[in-house]
């Protein structure tokens, strides 16, 4: 038996098949031929790009234009002047082999990427990879992208499944992944989620402890990995893959159940998002509503900030598909270790004590009214709540409310239409707003407690570094009594108060959160229905 | 009238002197005789060494053993192999001019230092460029220190004053400071505040904007620089003055006073330390005891750890001079900006909310040993409080507590006599410390509030990074909550509250600390009378 990180729930029995995993080395040698270097560059590039282009034609008639875009977004790097354009002038200028060049590009742009907190700038880090990686089999002669699985209740084995990997398998043959490498937010365990595949990530050398043919039990849940099981433990998974199966299917029951506890308090179950299209998957699962749409989403992969009419059509969309359910918009957090390569931002020691999110929103007010424009615009398509984030105290609230009234204003003597009845709140995810959360509850009309941030300040222990993640802990003490003081505070002035950090989707977390009377969950669109039968269950 | 930063109180009314600040250009000239550039570089150390010999008996024979000691250090620096070892090797690696050499190992070595929030360190850059700037002038030709300042009532005039410059200053002629750059942490105004004279500092163009022999009024409380004033301004600058001077007396005789608070409560006024002689400064300031000995000062400025023995030296020292009055003796908080080069850290992206004080002691046991060792057989020398830096939950300060017992066997079996009564206390500096105060006050002898980091940690804003230190807010009202929570949680259970961060020392802060119950104020020696007063006129 192996142990790997659980990454999709589920079980799965069925024989392996081995992706290939051929290391294609990569030469430093130096190049005379300038041009001719650029020039199998540039084929290299073109056969990527009609490579892609299949694998999103594919991709959008099986999985829907949804998990498509992401193909768009490989093309679009393949014309990044930022990206394959540094490579044309890294063989230029350092003389290096077009192979290489792709290669130490494709580094840096790695390295920023993936020591990103953001789940989805790390995504953006396997995105690159997976382009670099075609780019290069094309100049060593290889590209295309076989995964021949002809047989049913295939186990995809592989070192890393790519995008692109996860986009070509076929979904009726294949009932699971193991990989060597990944954890829970690689692109691997996200796609493995959305598919509803089990999966068990960062098992070592998995490629080489199994081969093609191999019987092999993966259980998602535990992380267990049994090669060769005998009949007995065959049986006894089988049983727990039918009782996994029953429960998923009454899951499914909870969709269109309004959850209540049992005492009879309503709580609403929502989903967070980052692109816009990501609310079919909330409105899927059965989410009340968006408890958090993280705007920064649209402002990234980009040479210069959205317009106005970008960002309004973005939140238009949101609400339209929500049908008058709730829509919780959170303002621009950019800076700590989010950055955009329009936006140049201070060097600072400690970025996450740092420049970001409304303080750079109050301070550059010309990107910030873009944005509020847009929402306030927006508004009159369905129930609008926008939140600001990072907010440390009453006076910053107050210096972003003057700010929407500037926007109300001009929007007026424009004759354009807003919604009068918007809800303007605060991300507590800053330990002086939990403090201090029963004075501000007068002034705002709802909280959303961002537990990620808030864990982090309160223990004052980055949770991304190695050596103290260790003290990252939901549940210490200090934490609960801070989230319970914010409840407190905002009820005692008639305000809701919502969660949207990792903690509510945290089954272990739910019942002391329903406990403490929050008002609102919102977590990722997978969660949602088993945040639901937990709550039901609650007093 | 010029306006600059108050760096040291008091007024001052006299002819100015400017001295000269002669930029000495540095050429960028590449050399071929590698060894007769270094022969430049020798020369031009010894005769540093043999100025600096002087400068410090001087200093010694007018200051103090004390302030003399820093001309050790400077010495010591012109033998450091990572210093002007650095210089012989960019030499010869780089072909460069031995006065390129010293600046730009200089500006390095100065950029790092600069970037620390620690005054010390900072201060240790002021010495670095001191030093520096001896080795470049002694390049040039031009060596020695001339201040030759004959008449009495001198106020001097300066781009910066460097340590050698302050220790060369005619202690009988000099009554005032005023410079270029600098502010309240640079070396010029400790050394003014050290030398009771008043100084204002940052006044950007004040040694072009005056000429020898100018009459100047320098108020070094509000800051205002006042040339050739008018005899009614004159006068009314003398009335301030002798105000001030009367005032200054009578606050010399609070130095013996205990201080209490009008309804009876006696409160605590000490000192916080960084080097054992320190103390020194406490007791003329009339400190009731030593609230913090920070000890991390112990460990910089050498190639290793210091030993069992040196560091129970210093500890006995400052016991044995506080004569049975209250040490408080923090244990090593290393990290976050404060590096040893001896003790390699891993590179954090947010080094505030990493790998440091408490945490890296319980991972490196073999090093907090040492220090607990030292500090129990020191021990029997006076009364200790040791207390944990950065503790962020009950586990982390009984671990600790664990090792102290460990190092209580060692000594018994050894044979070594440490006090059974030293009592064993945490800095409140953590949000989640100060929220579960009233649990943590269970356990702990006391509690030492470190306002410097809870300020930061409470409002997520780093008060070294330019954009967001106006968040930096003492008087916030979530700060105030989370002190006036640590003082009742402690008093809840019979325990006693110090403060040691600059808050205490605030003086519009002290009112509402003696309010909330604080029982110990601790600060810099300086502002010890200052404290006093005040908390006598409270209720």
């Amino acid at each position: 038996m192996k142990k790997g990180i659980a990454a999709s729930k589920g079980y799965a029995i069925g024989k392996v098949f081995v992706q290939e995993h051929e290391e294609i080395v990569i030469t430093d040698s130096k190049v005379t031929d300038v041009a001719g270097e650029q020039e199998k560059l540039k084929k290299a590039l073109d056969n990527s790009r009609e490579q892609l282009e299949k694998i999103k034609a594919k991709a959008a008639a099986e999985m829907g234009e949804e998990k498509a875009a992401v193909f768009e977004a490989h093309i679009t790097l393949l014309d990044d002047p930022e990206f394959t354009g540094a490579m044309n002038l890294e063989i230029e200028t350092n003389s290096v082999n077009a192979m290489k060049a792709v290669d130490s590009v494709t580094n840096t742009f790695v390295m920023i990427f993936d020591s990103m907190e953001d789940a989805y700038m790390r995504e953006r880090a396997a995105d690159i990879k997976d382009v670099s990686k075609r780019i290069i089999s094309n100049l060593a002669g290889k590209g295309g992208d076989a995964f021949a699985i002809t047989e049913e209740n295939t186990i995809v084995v592989a070192h890393d499944l790519t995008p692109s990997d996860t986009a070509q398998l076929d979904r009726t043959k294949v009932i699971g992944f193991m990989t060597n490498i990944g954890g829970r937010t690689s692109h691997a365990a996200i796609m493995a989620r959305t598919l509803e595949i089990p999966a068990v990530l960062g098992l070592g050398d998995i490629t080489t402890s199994v081969k093609n043919g191999d019987l092999v039990i993966l259980d998602g849940i535990s992380g267990d990995v049994i090669i060769n099981p005998s009949e007995d433990v065959i049986a006894e998974y089988k049983a727990k893959k039918e009782k996994f199966t029953a429960e998923q299917e009454e899951l499914k029951k909870l969709i269109d159940v309004k959850t209540t506890t049992k005492s009879g308090k309503r709580i609403e179950v929502c989903g967070n998002i980052g692109k816009p299209e990501d609310v079919l998957g909330v409105i899927a699962n059965g989410g009340d509503a968006v408890g958090l749409f993280r705007t920064e989403f649209l402002y990234m992969d980009r040479d210069s900030a959205p317009t106005e009419e970008e960002q309004y059509e973005s939140y238009k969309f949101v609400l339209e598909k929500m049908e008058g359910r709730q829509v919780v918009i959170r303002t621009l957090d950019i800076g700590g270790d989010k950055t955009l390569p329009y936006l140049p931002l201070p060097e600072e020691m400690n970025p996450f004590l740092g420049y970001r999110a409304i303080r750079l929103c109050l301070d550059r007010k010309e990107i910030f009214k873009v944005q509020l424009r847009a929402l306030l615009r927006a508004s009159v398509y369905g129930k609008l709540c926008v939140m600001f984030p990072m907010i440390s105290g009453l006076e910053e609230f107050m210096q972003a409310k003057e700010v929407v009234e500037e926007c109300k204003t001009e929007l007026k003597a424009e004759g354009k239409a807003f919604s009068e009845e918007i809800q303007w709140g605060i991300m507590v995810e800053i330990p002086a707003a939990a403090v201090y959360a029963d004075e501000l509850a007068k002034h705002v009309d709802f909280f959303s407690i961002g537990t990620n941030d808030l864990i982090q300040y309160t223990l004052a222990a980055d949770r991304m570094s190695e050596k103290v993640s260790y003290l990252y802990n939901p549940m210490h003490p200090a934490v609960l009594r801070l989230i319970k003081m914010t409840i407190d505070g905002a009820h005692k002035h008639g305000k809701w108060v919502g969660m949207c950090g990792e903690m509510a989707g945290d089954e272990a977390a739910i019942p002391t959160l329903v406990e403490y009377g929050l008002d609102e969950f919102s977590m990722s669109a997978t969660s949602i229905l088993t945040a639901k039968k937990i709550i039901l269950e609650q007093e």
